[in-house]
């Protein structure tokens, strides 16, 4: 079918302030990087120095740094997502902690969650909110389920997004190169690493992808 | 990267049982579907006949029918959509109605929404709940938007979810695919439209579709 | 037991300013009203001017004006809220009409609503957000009810929150002088209509009820 | 004004069954209930035998017991509760345990609140529908604002909810009475403990509080 891009408005501008921005790293967890995690990611050590690099060059800037951990509860009837996946994550194990290699700090923010989305069940809205944050930068795993299912309500909730689009990994190439598109287009502004460093760094405005079918 | 599928619980079986599987049709609204709309997705005219054939064998059984209807309030100082996409279903215009091709009653539900997931702002939760559906067949269009965006909520407020693939169509064949894909292995069953009129007619257990990358 | 608004911030100040306010009156229905309606709180009529006041006020000065509606759909398999309440404000019946003495404009918002609260299952938190709200004035019918539950959302959510007593009605004194009390030292900040009324034309800060056990 | 009650459908019956009941306890914390607390109700004492009756009295039926704990995350740019009451149970201090009088088990649920609801910004309800619960035994404190919000949430996502009135203190008697009155004719049930105590024991239908003005 046709080319819903056209219809998209090329306008708009995102300017990532320190104040208000917030960073949310998504589910770079033991579980999902490790390959002795229960439902690895191959290939997630990639991600590892680019992420880093990305937090922090917005903790220097003062930005609000929060860590998405998927954490189920045991011993539930019927954990819902257990009937679509394998069981993954659970609290008291350590698959639910962050890969040791990121740069996370004891001031961090973490939120704990329950389904693929950081908003659905968690108190993220309105901590951002309390925070006063009406910007994030969302990156992490796996691009197509959780960190995209997290961009949808963070739209939806009145956020601007920006998706740094190699400090994503996807199930495959093309969920990843789809859901960026989506992103792109319906979303939120999907940009290079290194554009962010560079806008973040003070060298103008943030350079925005061109989704591409 | 490699296949999450490998992951997927084999086991779901979903069985539509007429007094607790609501059918639910995303946005076949005249600026989406119509040529003379504001943002028209060419060739859903195809759409019409499988969509009436579900509609039609859903309503024969009981099952409860819901129309998913994108409207906008005109006026807002800042809709937040309209910052990414063309202006379109504005409530008050034509542009919200539901193509005359469809099979819509008198008694069927409509519910309005104002962002991609029929869940967000709505009453169509807690109407489903008060109406004791658990299980819901979702199709329209675009998959890889506003179809998949409502299934995602579906999943995480604990539905069943059923999507015909052949009665949704994506901004384009990637889309499709990969939406379909990401349902399929994370958030519900996806089937062929003539395996669910199967499954409704009697004729045995529901097919599903195989997730394929 | 002990007085616990000592524990009350003081310091607290409300400046209602016509681009971020809006006005949100609940349930001035006919089924709730009117001496002929399905469940009517005898006296409501005395609201009328005082509310009118208050809506001419803030229109005057630009600010936003939303009807809250409670309205429910006929023909659910188990209407939650009729398993306690008797059946009243369904859809297509004159009893969700707003009572005729109210100044009502075509230009106004309308949400329904089928709980209490009128954030519940409702477009009302993104479209004031949409709308770039922050501060809600709330009055209507009933203050220990749907008044109550709409503010402790309101707050919840985010919102200053100011109710002018005198323009709600409880379903008795013991009910109207404890949700106000509750409000107040909780929720938001309750005010003499007349005082929202000055503070209004620009004579001084708003004057804030001192909550009494 | 007149009374409401009259419309208050009388037919209601709760049955407490233990695999689709949950107890859930709210906020019997340090810092409500301990003289040395940051916000201490007095008399908190009273309620602990009571409370231990029905905690155990469900958990030996089978039932899930879960703990409600209101913890605030220090450092927020503005806490919006801090807005309007004195700063209290924050994380990593000892006013978010519950008191050592109770008797909390290693396998019971904790859920982490931030506002007065224990539904607002939570797992709850994902958790007790994981969890195949419809039915709700709530009490702690306060009976008027963080009871009472609570809930008010349960019965708007369709829980059933039974409210031990004496197992409950509000910030004074008339909140008290004021908001069990409430509780009773719109949200759901009220009973004297030692009624859901002879129901739990299988001595009968749960005896119902009658709401008086």
């Amino acid at each position: 079918m046709d080319d819903f891009s056209a219809y998209t408005q090329s306008t708009q501008q995102v300017s990532l302030k320190s104040g208000t921005t917030a960073v949310l790293i998504v589910d770079m967890l033991h579980d999902f990087c490790d390959p002795a995690g229960a439902m690895c990611l191959p290939g997630a050590e990639r991600l590892y120095p680019i992420q880093n690099d990305l937090i922090q060059s917005a903790r220097a800037s003062g930005m609000m740094i929060g860590w998405i951990v998927d954490a189920h509860r045991p011993g539930l009837r019927r954990d819902r997502e257990f009937l679509k996946r394998a069981q993954h994550c659970l609290e008291g194990t350590s698959g639910i902690n962050v890969m040791p290699q990121l740069d996370k700090q004891n001031d961090d923010f973490v939120f704990i969650k329950r389904r693929y989305s950081a908003f659905f069940g968690t108190d993220l809205d309105l901590t951002l909110k309390d925070n006063l944050i009406d910007t994030l930068i969302v990156f992490g795993v796996v691009t197509n389920i959780c960190v995209r299912s997290t961009v949808h309500d963070a739209f939806f909730n009145g956020y601007q997004v920006v998706v740094p689009s190699d400090a994503c990994a996807a199930t495959g190439p093309r969920e990843q190169e789809s859901s960026l598109y989506d992103i792109a287009t319906h979303f939120g502004v999907v940009a290079e690493s290194q554009d962010v460093l560079d806008h973040l760094a003070g060298k103008g405005p943030l350079k925005i992808w061109e989704p591409k079918e």
